[in-house]
């Protein structure tokens, strides 16, 4: 019961309130039995009406507390709605479910005998290559087996889990419905412009013909497609999956829930890196095999790669939609949970009164999970369908006599990516006595102990393969300058992630000083936010720069020499650099992947009211997969900006290959090239607009839909009414896969168009190859602008939320502080930026890149 | 006397207020006996504290006010602090004004005499220009005489006036110090640079020693240098006298007061675009009699314009710094004002007990007046010194007889400008019965009237001037072409003008859909008015590239050819285009110097306790200057950019001169070349940041200021103790000298080491050229990233300035609700945005392509 003296004064207020209304200054009142509501209308009102009406929200809520109206969290019912309907499986896990186990055996022996047999035919490389890639994929399946193995927990955990993983199932099986329409689609333009493009003077004389080209085009980027679309599959298959045991596994032991984050991550990173690089492997036998590769009077092996390019497309053109759709339903879900459930209502995030809570989560996977699997599947991909592309253009320029070792050297790389992080991955391992509650230690101190263990055996793998494929007698030396620009690559993701670290994490400056501004308000935070964001772009600029012009200078001195002695090795020198960066690439998707299943884990111990320290465990958990996935997105943009570098010359060569004609520069002094340059930079600005605006729109709609339980079921509050988390998971669904649309439709078609209107400009102005040169000023000023725009987007959202964390410590008035409040509006702007604008440009980089790279015969 | 109930209650919450205390929620308190304060502490703190207790405050206040405390505002004493120091008059007028009149007349017409002389001896053109300027120089020494003759008003007025004015020219003299102590510095450099660097073949043919060059630059950066500070003095001289004027006239008349505003603005434009022209044109006349133009053996005619880079190189560094100062000062002072006052204490705008309120007024007159005059100086004087050196080179291709009309076509089309918008500030007239209060007009239809005027005079001048001077019996048609470039140019203004209208007026749809977006919370607000801007960069892009390419082709085809039969008419189209542009550029800027000045008279109505009508009117005069002023920064951005690429062109020109060897293409294919891109455009995101953050810094120094005043003197919230305004002023003033170096060095020197660092780097790997070609990509990412980014921060700014002024009208809630707070935290964030960083990215852009040009011999 209040204490009298205090009733009495909250009715004074009121009264008070009431004459405050006969003066014109504000109206304000008590409404209803159950819920405190109020509303206001004022004329002159000179102090903030609503903020004090929360407070008297709080007086009622804390009477209610006193009359016992709300008891503990711990005894309130724990049961959620089955939202479980029935298990979604795609057809082709069904078809292959229902099988039998003997004939799946024996379609499987058969299915890797002729890849085998195939990749054997090719070169022996390949054949390690395939090995590699099985053998990941069957520890990959120990790994699931070993995370599947871990208990659920209680029966209010696996009910969360499983509303959990249906949203995120259906949102999947919507979305990429969705997507796989708009690839049907594509696929029959590429196939119309490949049949009535040009052809070159080297797949004329292999008697490479249209229809050939244009199926092989087609086959690739379907595949592409498909295999981008089964790694964002995987990575949420798992995660919805391990989010669950994560949390049993935190009421035992912080050590034992780290190790199965980990390894949950682990086996998507596997399956992921494998299946990027086996799909360009068996693309690569395969064509070797059928077109009869470097038999007389067919094409050369050199020319190869570039029929892969589709694939790398396909890969990219599917992240694109599903980072954007996962993006904006992360934190449309996110934005509007937080506003409604922690600024309007004062609940704690991932509150289970909260209706936005479930999507909130799902969120996690589909955006966190799903699309970042897709991101790293194309990174790889294209990184190494560009790398072949130089590798082999080199060669054939240095007139190597066996140029195989070094177009399959990116293959090689990637298969050692795959054995140094499975090592890295393992040596993170459980306490020795799982029974007892360990000692908590810094979960980054053991990821950072398995990354340096990865990063070292990296880099002697890296030596040894470039010993091993680069060696040639023509420059005896080139392996060593090779080797070289591995490191440059090497050092240059661990200068990215140092860099990231420095300006998002709380034990530096920045952002401390990013949390002082709040101090003085929601306006000072932003301000600060933005110009950090802004500034943190220039020490990675400065990184890749010099890494680009490094490794180019290592490659040009490595004494490769074209026929008539000038030095070639420069851009390849770059495109190994590339892949030295990517050279743990598996290590550190697994670092990525497990942020989102620990922020997971973290929700359900919170819905499912767990005592505090399981709380503290997955806190710290998840604290750390905040810096990890920070750290994986600069690296994510450092090996994009190179990537993109090699994909831009690549689609010089094939431009001069199609136009019979040497295309070696792009002169921005041309005034129509120079509008390309603009448009491409603005293409940058206004995909970030689309983006972000998606994600304000859709989660307002949130906030509405919340605000409107919170008031039409005034129960939710006390835990007597069930929200409907169900609607609010349809409404972020639906309004995600709209919002997801219009600028991935903008990305793709834009260089489309630019390219076909200059060309046909070019055409009757007497310039030939203009829609060509355009677009390439386009793809570079789009590069150049995205990089930046991207750094920006990302440090300034990961510097927002870390600071509104650093404040929750305590610093600065801790939680419901001022600074508090203002940090959280820094939060909330930072969500779209860190999570969908800014890796979505990632993406949209390399998707320009290769769409250039299939479409160059449409611009010519 | 407050009734007793009203009193009990407050009693009754207070006792509330230390019950809460007890249970270690919050604790809060009344201390003092004139002021009422607060105090607080909390550990779990579930709702916001600070804002119910300024509702506790507002209590009190409306008890005393009943008590008779508080009396009206109107019987308050008007007084206020007399900040006169002493008149600070630079040197150069003090001279002037101690001088005998009649010898002062005497040596005035000397001068002129000599001028003519020299002009007649050159070109009768000349002549002309020179004529134009010295009548548009009388007939701005009629509208000064006019705007004095007016009356100052009420003491009280002219006191808050003289404050402003103290300030103003305080902060003023100490930062022009220190730019010319920069410039002093940088023209030594200049000097030695020039003294080592070698000699086109054209100077050497003419004789033209390294001693006669560099003392030519130097001489011209020093001159084009004072002339823009003149240009800024001039502009801040007038808005701190006309602004009194302005508030007493509309006392009377609406009319009355908007004609001062304009008659002033008009004032310093005519000044402003009158020293350009005639600066550039007496530089260029002395050139030419002194070094003997055209006669034999010595320089032609077609190569004099490159002698005058250094006169926009000084402009547009003493631009670049008074940007970056005032804009600091203005928006610093703008934002912390704000943050206590408004936010804080809840005082409104312009309130006298605020502290930082002169600091403020004073932040309009040298961050919008002084630095706005100086950028267009430098925007109008290198446009016209790249489009003469582009009509130099054009002519002396084509071989025609007579190329000056070519090499002085710009400076016809501004003395026609002066011409054409001094009919249009003329067309403005008061009512003809000045007693009477007339009917309130939208004073934007006045203006944009006078626009419309303006600008059917201009097309009809321009069509004029091309007929006359770009007649050639070579191409008979050409004038025509290039008549249609200026019409492409002046249609590019007009679209940019409205487009930026169409993104920041609260009638249409994009800032209404933002103030939607304050109605779900600050976060929501950033978020909208973040993706509004970056969305609102397409159409002008898309604008500028239609009028670069039709100008470009509208030049190709106008039938000038060079000795091989090939179009070269191009180049020159472009120009004529971005003169166009700015063939109404002193109407403009007259359009633009209104705004603040209209702001001013609002500050010191509200400061002097004027009646309700005479605010209304200062209020609707200040509505229409923001709309003129975002517009006159979408102008600005516009001529900024088709400059750029002129000056740019222009920079090649040069470097092949310098370098002996042709310099036509930039190829960003090459890794170095590519870096330099990545660096220019990461220099636009480092110097917004750096300019963002020096706002924020100092608005937190204000913040502290204005808080620690409010404690010590708490009588200052009931008037009887009166607020230090001196210390924010000086506070305010000495931040922002301070913060203006690192960004303006930044700009300044990163170019300048990159190019040599680039020279070096070339000369050890065996590239020559390849410093100029990394400052030529450098200089063109720059140049796309910044006019992005300042079309970002301008529109941003202004529509969340427009949307916090659009729920001030009363929509969503109007003031006082959540949604205007949520709406003033985006004004705050927009404040750096539209009035520090962006406009400095303007100068910045043009500053980079103007040092580079004259850098351009270190590069080589």
């Amino acid at each position: 019961m209040p204490k009298p003296k205090q009733k009495k004064a909250l009715n004074q207020c009121m009264i008070y309130f009431s004459l405050c209304e006969d003066k014109g200054f504000c109206a304000a009142g008590l409404k209803g039995k159950k819920g405190v509501q109020f509303y206001q209308g004022s004329k002159v009102n000179p102090f903030p009406v609503p903020q004090t009406l929360i407070f008297f929200g709080a007086v009622a809520m804390d009477d209610a507390m006193e009359t016992g109206n709300l008891a503990p969290y711990q005894e309130r019912p724990r049961t959620f709605p089955n939202m479980r309907s029935k298990p979604s499986t795609p057809l082709i896990f069904r078809i292959l479910m229902r099988m039998n186990v003997r004939l799946l055996f024996v379609l499987l022996f058969l299915g890797f005998g002729a890849i085998f047999y195939i990749g054997a035919s090719t070169s022996p490389i390949i054949v390690f290559v395939f090995s590699v890639c099985i053998i990941s994929f069957l520890l990959s399946i120990y790994l699931t087996k070993w995370v599947l193995a871990k208990d659920e927990g209680p029966p209010e955990m696996g009910q969360i889990s499983d509303a959990i993983r249906d949203g995120a199932e259906g949102f999947f099986k919507t979305q990429y419905g969705t997507i796989s329409k708009m690839a049907l689609l594509l696929a029959f333009v590429i196939f119309g412009i490949y049949m009535f493009r040009s052809t070159t003077p080297q797949q004329e004389s292999s008697g490479l013909g249209r229809l050939t080209s244009a199926s092989i085009t087609v086959f690739s980027f379907l595949l592409g497609a498909v295999c981008s679309g089964m790694a964002g599959y995987v990575g949420m298959w798992v995660s919805v999956r391990a989010n669950v045991r994560v949390s049993s596994a935190a009421r035992r032991s912080a050590r034992e829930a780290l190790q199965i984050a980990v390894r949950a991550g682990g086996f998507s990173a596997l399956v992921v890196v494998g299946m990027a690089v086996i799909g360009v492997a068996i693309l690569y036998a395969t064509f070797y095999v059928w077109l009869g590769v470097d038999s007389p009077g067919s094409m050369k092996v050199t020319d190869l790669p570039l029929l892969l390019v589709g694939y790398g497309f396909g890969a990219s053109f599917v992240a694109l939609f599903a980072q954007l759709g996962g993006g904006i339903y992360t934190k449309a879900a996110d934005v509007g949970a937080d506003l409604v459930g922690k600024v309007e209502q004062g609940i704690p995030e991932d509150d289970p009164r909260n209706p936005a809570v479930i999507a909130d989560l799902v969120g996690d996977n589909v955006g966190d999970c799903a699309a970042r699997g897709a991101d790293l599947f194309e990174s790889i991909a294209a990184e190494i369908i560009s790398a072949m592309i130089l590798g082999g253009s080199m060669a054939q320029r240095c007139k190597i006599e066996d140029p195989s070792g070094f177009i399959l050297f990116p293959l090689v790389i990637h298969s050692f990516d795959l054995i140094v992080s499975s090592v890295g991955i393992f040596s993170i391992r459980g306490t020795r006595d799982p029974g007892v509650i360990s000692v908590m230690e810094d979960p980054m101190t053991i990821l950072q102990k398995g990354y340096s263990i990865t990063i070292i055996l990296a880099v002697v793998t890296f030596g040894l393969s470039t010993r091993w494929m680069l060696y040639t007698e023509q420059a005896p030396s080139a392996w060593l300058n090779f080797a070289l620009c591995g490191l440059v690559g090497i050092m240059t993701a661990y200068s990215f992630v140092w860099i990231t670290q420095y300006y998002t994490d709380y034990k530096h400056e920045p952002v401390r000083k990013l949390a002082l501004s709040s101090s003085t308000g929601h306006g000072t935070n932003i301000i600060a936010g933005i110009s950090l964001g802004l500034e943190s772009t220039a020490l990675p600029v400065l990184v890749i720069s010099v890494s680009i012009i490094s490794a180019f200078w290592l490659g040009q001195t490595s004494g490769l020499v074209d026929g008539d002695g000038n030095p070639t090795g420069g851009l390849f020198g770059t495109a190994v650099a590339t892949m030295g960066m990517l050279s743990t690439a598996a290590y550190v998707l697994t670092m990525d992947m497990f942020g989102p299943i620990a922020d997971n884990a973290g929700g359900i111990v919170e819905m499912s009211r767990q005592p505090e320290s399981v709380r503290e465990i997955t806190d710290v958990l998840d604290a750390a997969g905040n810096t990890t996935k920070a750290t994986t997105k600069g690296f994510a943009i450092g090996s994009a900006a190179l990537a993109s570098f090699l994909l831009f010359s690549a689609y010089m060569d094939e431009v001069a290959a199609f136009a019979h004609s040497p295309f070696t520069q792009v002169d921005i002094a041309i005034p129509e090239v120079f509008v390309g340059g603009l448009l491409g930079s603005m293409l940058i600005f206004l995909f970030s607009a689309w983006a972000c605006a998606a994600v304000g729109r859709t989660a307002q709609e949130v906030v509405n839909e919340v605000r409107r339980q919170f008031i039409e079921r005034p129960g939710i509050m006390d835990y007597k009414d069930k929200p409907d988390y169900g609607r609010c998971v349809a409404i972020v669904a639906s309004a995600s896969l709209k919002e997801m649309i219009k600028p991935g439709a903008l990305a793709v078609i834009s260089p489309i168009f630019i390219g076909i209107l200059f060309r046909i400009l070019g055409y009757y102005t007497g310039h030939p190859l203009l829609g060509a040169k355009v677009v390439a000023a386009m793809l570079m000023f789009a590069t150049v602008s995205g990089i930046l725009m991207a750094l920006f987007l990302n440090t300034a959202g990961g510097a927002w939320d870390n600071a509104k964390k650093y404040i929750e410590t305590g610093a600065l008035g801790g939680k419901g502080s001022d600074s508090h409040k203002a940090a959280i509006t820094g939060d909330t702007v930072g969500d779209p930026f860190k999570d969908t604008a800014g890796p979505s440009l990632h993406v949209l980089i390399k998707m320009l890149a290769t769409i250039t790279l299939v479409m160059a015969p449409v611009f010519l």
